[in-house]
C-alpha cells in the first residue's frame, strides 16, 4: 500500500517553473502556493530567476537545500520526461505534472505517457497528472491550483477526479456560494491518471481522519475488481460517492481523447456498483450534491422518507422520484397524526405528503412551518425529510433560519429543502448562512441527492 | 370547441370575497389585480363593504352593472357552490374558485365537486379551480393570483396546470432571476379541474396568436385518446411540453389527495407519449428548462449536436447524456476542422466534444472562446451547441455577453449555456442580462432542456 501523505501533505513543496508572471501556470499556481499560505516550506525552481514572489528561486530541483515532498512541474510538455527524471534522482517523493499533451492525443502522446510511468517505478516516485490543475489540501493550506478558491471552506469531503480541471468545476461551485458552501479537506484532480489511482486515493481517505467523506470522478478503472471490493470495504467507515462517465460508447471516445482512458463496459461496471451498494451518480451535479449533503447533514439511518410541502403538486412529484430511487414514504405514528391535524382544517386528514399551504392560511406562516416539520421530524418511524418550501411573500415569518437550526440539532436527522420563492426565498437562503442545511434547486435534485447519500451510508 | 377568451382574456371581473384585508385570500388576489393594471373593468363584490381599494363595492354579483366575463370566488368553501349558481344566474361566462375542500378531502368534498360540475353544465359557465391561486395573464394585464409576481416578464408561454399553486411554483422561479426570465403570457392554474380541462386549454392556446410555446402540468387525463390526438396536431404548429406526475402507484396516491384526480396507466400514457413524439418532462425543473429553452432561443431543426467545453470531463459526461436522449453528436465539416485546429496545439485534432481550455492558456481567453464556438454555430452540420464555459478569474475577457449575443443573432441556431464560475462567471451572467440566452446549472439539465426543445419542434 502506497502512503499518499507526500503527495496530498507535503512538508516541502517546489515549483519546477515557478515565475512571477501572472498569465502563465507556473506563475498562477506559484502565487496560489504562497497566497494560501502553504505550512511547508516552498520552493521556486527556475533556472532564469534569482527570486520567485520574494523566494530565492533555484536553478534546479537538485539545488534545492532540501528533499522535497511534491514537486509541481510547470513546464512545457516536451520539458516535462526530463523533469520527472530529474525529480526522481533528487529524491522528491511526488510529482504533479500540470502540462496536457501525453496519452489523450493519440500515439504520440501515448509514448512519452508510458515512459512518465517507468519513471515513476524506476524511481518510486508517486506521479499525478499529466494533463491537471494540481493538488490542494486543506490540513497543510496547500493550494497547489491554477484556478483560486479565495473563499474556501475548510471540512470533510476528499475528492479524487480522473480529469484535470473537473475538480476545479467542483470547487468553482463549492466556493462560490454564500450559503451552501460544504467544507472540503482534499482535492487530488489526477488529470490522466499515469501513476497514482482510485485505489490508492482510497486508502489515503480511508485512513484519512480528516477525510469523512469521499468522491470519486472517474473515466476508466485500472482494475475494477479490486476497486470495488476496496470501496465494499471503504463505505462500511466512510461514505463514498462515485461518478464514472463513458457510459455509452460515445462517451467513451470522448474520455479517450480527454485522459486517455481505455473504454470499460459500463453495464458489468453498473452490476457490480449495485452488487456492493456502491452510491453512483449520474451526472456532476447529482455527485456535488451527495457529497454537500453527506458534508452538511447528519447520516441517514433508512429509506423511509417524509415530504412536507406547501406545494401538493411538488410534493407528487417527489412521491414519484423517491419511489423510483427505491426508497418510500414513511409512515406517520398516531402521535404524529394528531399534531399535524392541528394545523390542517378538519375535513383535510394528514398524509405523507404533507402538504400545508392550507395552515400557512390558517395559521399564519410560523406556525405553520413549526407545527409541520417539527412533528414529522420527531416521528421515530421517519429516518430523512424532503422539505418543499414556497416563499412568496405570503409565506414569511421572522426566524426562518433559526427554526431549521433548531430542528436540525434537535432531531439529528438528515433534511433536505428545496425553496422556490421571490426575494422571501432568497431572505430565507441567507438565514441559513453557515448552517450547513443543504438547499436544492428542484425536487428531482432533492431527491437523488438524499437517495444517493442513503445509498452510501446504509 | 368551448371559447376560452371570458376565462383567459376577460373584458370585465369581479372578485366575489374582495377585500382590504391583506391577510385574506380575497383580499391579495383584488389588490394584485388593482396594483396590475387589470385593462377591462374589475368589480368587488363584498356585502360588508361600500368599497375596496376604492373601486365602490356590491353585495352581489347579480347587483354589479355589467355582464362580467369572469368572476374570481374568494369565499370560505362552504360559500362556492351558491355562489357559483348566482354566477351562473347572472350570466357571468367563467368563474374561478380559489377554496380548498373540495375531490381532493374524499367523499365529502366528491360530492360537492360533482355538484359544481352540475352548476357548470347547466349555466354553461366556464369554470377553473376549486382549490387554485388563479388564473393570470399579460395580454389584459390580469394578475388574478394570490402570489404576485411584480417582476413578470410578458412573452410567448401559456401555462395550464392541473394543481393550484404548481404554477406560483414555476413563476416564482423565473420570475425572480436577474437574467434567465422567460416571458410569460397566460397561466391557467386549473386547481381540481373541475370543468375547464387539458383539452379546452390546447384549443385556446393554438388559436392564440400571443402563445408561441405551451406547458402542461397535468395529473390525471381526461380522455388520454383525445388528448394525445390534439397534442400530436397542436405540435405540428407550437412546441408542446408536457409534465404528468403520479408516474408510480404511491404518486398517483398521492395526487388523489391533492387535486382528487384518477389514476391513470402511466405505462400506457408514456407509450402515447412516445408514439406521437411528445416532450414528456420528468419533473418541474426540467419543464421549466425545455419552456424556458424554446421561448428563448431559436427553435432546433434537427438531432446534430455540438459540445464545446473548457472541461473535458463536463463534455465527457454531457456525450453520454446526450447519446443516452438519442441524440447525436454533429460531425464537423472540413472548414471547421481547419478553423477549430487554429486554437489548438498542432498535436490535438479538435474533435466533438471540443474541449479548449489550452486554447484560454494559449490564445488568450476572448480569442479562445471566439474562435471556437463560433465555427462550430457556423457549421452547416450542427443544429445545436451545448457550450460549457469554466468561469474562473484566468477566462475571463471584455464583452462575453457581446460575443454570445452576436452568436446567437448571426447564426440563429439554438444553444444552451452552463457556466461553472466564481466571481467572473457573476459577471457572465450579468452580462446576458435580457439576451434570453438560456444558462443552466449542469450540463444534465442543459442537455434535457435541448433534448425536450427538439422533442417538441422536430
Amino acid at each position: 500500500m502506497r502512503d499518499l501523505q507526500p503527495l496530498v501533505r507535503p512538508k516541502s513543496v517546489a515549483v519546477i517553473g515557478a515565475s512571477s508572471n501572472p498569465r502563465k501556470s507556473g506563475g498562477v499556481l506559484f502565487s496560489s502556493l504562497v497566497d494560501g499560505k502553504f505550512s511547508g516550506q516552498l520552493y521556486p525552481v527556475n533556472p532564469g530567476a534569482k527570486e520567485v514572489l520574494g523566494k530565492t528561486a533555484y536553478p534546479s530541483i537538485s539545488d534545492v537545500p532540501q528533499k522535497i515532498d511534491l514537486a509541481f512541474i510547470a513546464l512545457p510538455r516536451d520539458a516535462v520526461l526530463s523533469a520527472v527524471d530529474e525529480c526522481g534522482r533528487a529524491g522528491c517523493r511526488a510529482a504533479c505534472i500540470i502540462a496536457a499533451g501525453f496519452s489523450e492525443i493519440g500515439e504520440f502522446g501515448q509514448a512519452d505517457q508510458l515512459e512518465l510511468k517507468e519513471l515513476a517505478d524506476r524511481h518510486g516516485i508517486l506521479l499525478v497528472g499529466p494533463n491537471t490543475i494540481g493538488v490542494i489540501d486543506a490540513h497543510t493550506s496547500m493550494m497547489g491550483s491554477f484556478i483560486r478558491y479565495p473563499r474556501w471552506e475548510k471540512g470533510g469531503i476528499s475528492l479524487f477526479s480522473q480529469s484535470g480541471i473537473f475538480n476545479g468545476a467542483v470547487m468553482l461551485e463549492w466556493m462560490n456560494q454564500d450559503v451552501q458552501r460544504p467544507g472540503v479537506m482534499t482535492s487530488v484532480a489526477a488529470g490522466n491518471k499515469v501513476d497514482v489511482d482510485e485505489i490508492d486515493f482510497l486508502n489515503f481517505a480511508e485512513a484519512d481522519p480528516e477525510t469523512t467523506v469521499i468522491g470519486m470522478y472517474l473515466e476508466s478503472i485500472g482494475n475494477p475488481r479490486s476497486f470495488l471490493k476496496r470501496l465494499s470495504e471503504v463505505r462500511e467507515r466512510k461514505p463514498v460517492v462515485v461518478l464514472k462517465s463513458g457510459r455509452t460508447a460515445e462517451g467513451a471516445r470522448a474520455s479517450a481523447s480527454h485522459t486517455g482512458s481505455m473504454m470499460s463496459d459500463d453495464t458489468l461496471l453498473n452490476a457490480g456498483f449495485r452488487q456492493f451498494g456502491i452510491a453512483r451518480a449520474d451526472d456532476e451535479k447529482e455527485f456535488m450534491d451527495a457529497l454537500r449533503t453527506l458534508e452538511m447533514m447528519p447520516h441517514p439511518k433508512g429509506k423511509n422518507i417524509a415530504i412536507a410541502t406547501t406545494s401538493g403538486a411538488l410534493g407528487v412529484m417527489s412521491t414519484d422520484a423517491l419511489v423510483a430511487e427505491g426508497l418510500q414514504l414513511a409512515q406517520f405514528g398516531d402521535e404524529t397524526i394528531a399534531k399535524l391535524q392541528d394545523v390542517l382544517p378538519p375535513f383535510i386528514p394528514p398524509a405523507n405528503p404533507f402538504d400545508f399551504w392550507i395552515s400557512v392560511d390558517l395559521k399564519g406562516a410560523k406556525i405553520a412551518h413549526e407545527q409541520s416539520l417539527e412533528p414529522i421530524l420527531a416521528d421515530p418511524g421517519v429516518d430523512a425529510v424532503i422539505a418543499i418550501l414556497l416563499a412568496p411573500a405570503g409565506a414569511d415569518f421572522d426566524e426562518f433560519g433559526a427554526l431549521l437550526r433548531r430542528l436540525k440539532s434537535t432531531y439529528g436527522k438528515p433534511f433536505v429543502v428545496v425553496i422556490y420563492g421571490d426575494d422571501t426565498g432568497k431572505k430565507w437562503l441567507k438565514e441559513l448562512e453557515g448552517a450547513k442545511i443543504p438547499v436544492f434547486g428542484s425536487t428531482r435534485s432533492a431527491v437523488r441527492a438524499l437517495s444517493l447519500a442513503i445509498r452510501a451510508t446504509c
